[in-house]
């Protein structure tokens, strides 16, 4: 099967760039001896998984239950559920623990922390620690750290932190400061804990620009990172890779032609309606546009409007894109986790046209 | 089964309100004596679309060819592809019409007209013609509406036109307005192709508002609208329905609690990133909260800020929101047509926190 075989619109993975990608943030962590935890919620693929594990303990990280239950059935037991745990999802995990799972929570909550250590078969549990994002989790000097410990007992095992924060960073120097910021938050909860009598074994923090820019790791246990497989052009713009870093696109065909712009199949749903590069230094609409084979060639029209199944490619004049209707492009994405999410399957290319594999994902929670 | 027993997020579909869109909207078009072929795009489902039909001819709209494929295989065949058509979905079209389906598709292209006219099994079409929106078609007055019935021959059997621009009308007077200027292009272009000697059957419009707030529908023989079934936030804003017309809605869990705000399981992946109110005259971020029982109780907060997993929802502190971790609100969404296709199923209420029924929907292309 070929590119130009495939109904559109369909996710084209390039599995070079792919291993590419894993092999950099491998290569970074190994340079600080800091095993990595990949984060599967943007791949949701166990054969992007398996890639990404070469070298590693083994453990992963997920965002839903979804995920923990497809990857559980796929081999892995060793997952961190990211996202805060609440008393129903609590007994969700219960049961895949029941079934050989070894699924890991996390909570910012004492009535949660509570719920937890009360469970009548409590899983593995992580304090999650705020180290400047502001979204989740309590500060490392927090009383609360204390006293979420003290309610967790015995099933406490450790912290994390996210530097999500790391996104409004611009450069490999915002990103070092920033990955040093969530280092030494915690670090210093581990070392709180520690001090109060608690056996600390993961210190788990990470976002992809921190985990590939950080300088020193020192005390952290585990990296956990996700979008730089796929990488993005937002990735791009705030140099977690470089423009020829992205893997995945969307293949799209023509559907209809106007003066100064062609109408593709690639729509608010096969591109997200995410808008990430508004704030980033290039604005790249809703994606920018490459040719079939993946490579630059229509200089810098983007995906100007998303409609659910219309995409709107603006051009230049002087570079004007001329296909006829069926033709195919190639969009680079402005957010790969949400643009994924909107297909059930990869489709698998290796540089060239050929599709080499199909890889089916995991939707939905 | 009952809404507390549910994983979140998830869809809940009241059908009540659900039943009530769709009275008004065929109350609407019986008054006028058009008959409606309801879009299915937003709904996407065989148990919405059976009760959109109930009165109507029996014909659907749709948005992609797994839409088409799931409605023929749940015995509706009368079918008409509402996106521009290329030459290798038009193999997929005949494939499907060959096994018993009748799906009519859409150019506005002068070679794929020429192409539908030289397949083996050539479908039913539809010239696509602008009144308007500026997207796809041609313009009704146009020497190329004639070229592309000139070479669809035969197979021409009507026009088609969707008001989209529609949605940037903002009072029931606007919509009147563009509901007129979308009839008149469209029985412009007919007459002129029937005054050519082409046999025109099928003179089809719509889009939500429109349908519900045209005055006169002469010469158009059906309109097409979707999203007035579900309706969501950017609808309501535009005068298609009132607040209480939102018959779909994103329950979801508490799971974080910080000063000010609460963090729910509801994020960029279960509202989608779509932000269709920025441009209504109230924005209403990634969503509006409401209450467990789908009503609203926490005055003017919504979801600020969307993670792929984690939304944020802040809170005037004169009016907290008090739940622990683990409670449940619901969110009205912005653009329901986004909303609902990160879901695969409904969980159908009818008013109360029991649920009915659950119900599927085909995603993916």
């Amino acid at each position: 099967m070929r590119l130009a075989d495939l109904p559109t619109p369909c996710l084209v993975l390039d599995r070079g760039v792919l291993a590419r990608n894993i092999r950099a943030m491998a290569g970074s962590l190994a340079r600080l001896g800091v095993p990595l935890r990949p984060h599967m919620k943007t791949a949701k693929s166990i054969d992007v998984a398996r890639m990404a594990l070469v070298g590693q303990p083994g453990g992963i990280t997920v965002s839903t239950l979804a995920e923990a239950e497809y990857f559980v059935g796929h081999g892995i037991t060793d997952i961190l559920y990211a996202v805060g745990i609440t008393p129903q999802k609590l007994d969700h995990v219960a049961q895949l623990n029941a079934a050989g799972a070894d699924i890991i929570v996390i909570t910012d909550d004492p009535d949660m922390a509570s719920a937890i250590a009360a469970h009548a078969t409590p899983p593995r549990a992580l304090i999650e620690v705020d180290c400047g994002e502001e979204r989740g989790g309590v500060t490392p000097d927090s009383p609360a750290l204390l006293d979420l410990a003290a309610r967790l007992g015995p099933y406490l095992v450790g912290v994390m932190t996210h530097a999500g924060h790391s996104y409004a960073g611009r450069s490999t120097i915002d990103m070092a400061r920033i990955a040093e910021q969530e280092r030494a938050a915690i670090t210093r909860a581990a070392t709180r804990l520690r001090e109060a009598g608690h056996a600390i074994t993961i210190v788990s923090a990470g976002s992809s620009p921190t985990a590939l820019h950080a300088e020193n790791l020192a005390g952290v246990t585990e990296m956990r990172a996700g979008v730089y497989m796929f990488g993005d052009l937002f990735q791009a713009e705030i140099e977690t890779h470089a423009m020829d870093g992205i893997a995945v696109t969307v293949l799209t065909s023509v559907i209809g032609r106007r003066p100064g712009k062609v109408l593709v199949d690639a729509g608010g749903l096969a591109l997200s309606k995410d808008r990430s590069t508004e704030a980033a230094p290039r604005d790249y609409g809703f994606g920018l546009v490459l040719d079939a084979s993946g490579r630059p060639g229509y200089g810098d029209a983007l995906v100007k409007r998303a409609y659910q199944e219309h995409g709107v490619i603006e051009f230049d004049p002087a570079r004007p894109i001329d296909l006829p209707v069926g033709g195919r492009l190639r969009i680079a994405p402005n957010h790969t986790c949400m643009t994924v999410a909107a297909h059930d399957r990869y489709f698998v290319v290796d540089g060239e046209d050929e599709v080499v594999a199909i890889w089916t994902r995991v939707n939905g929670w």
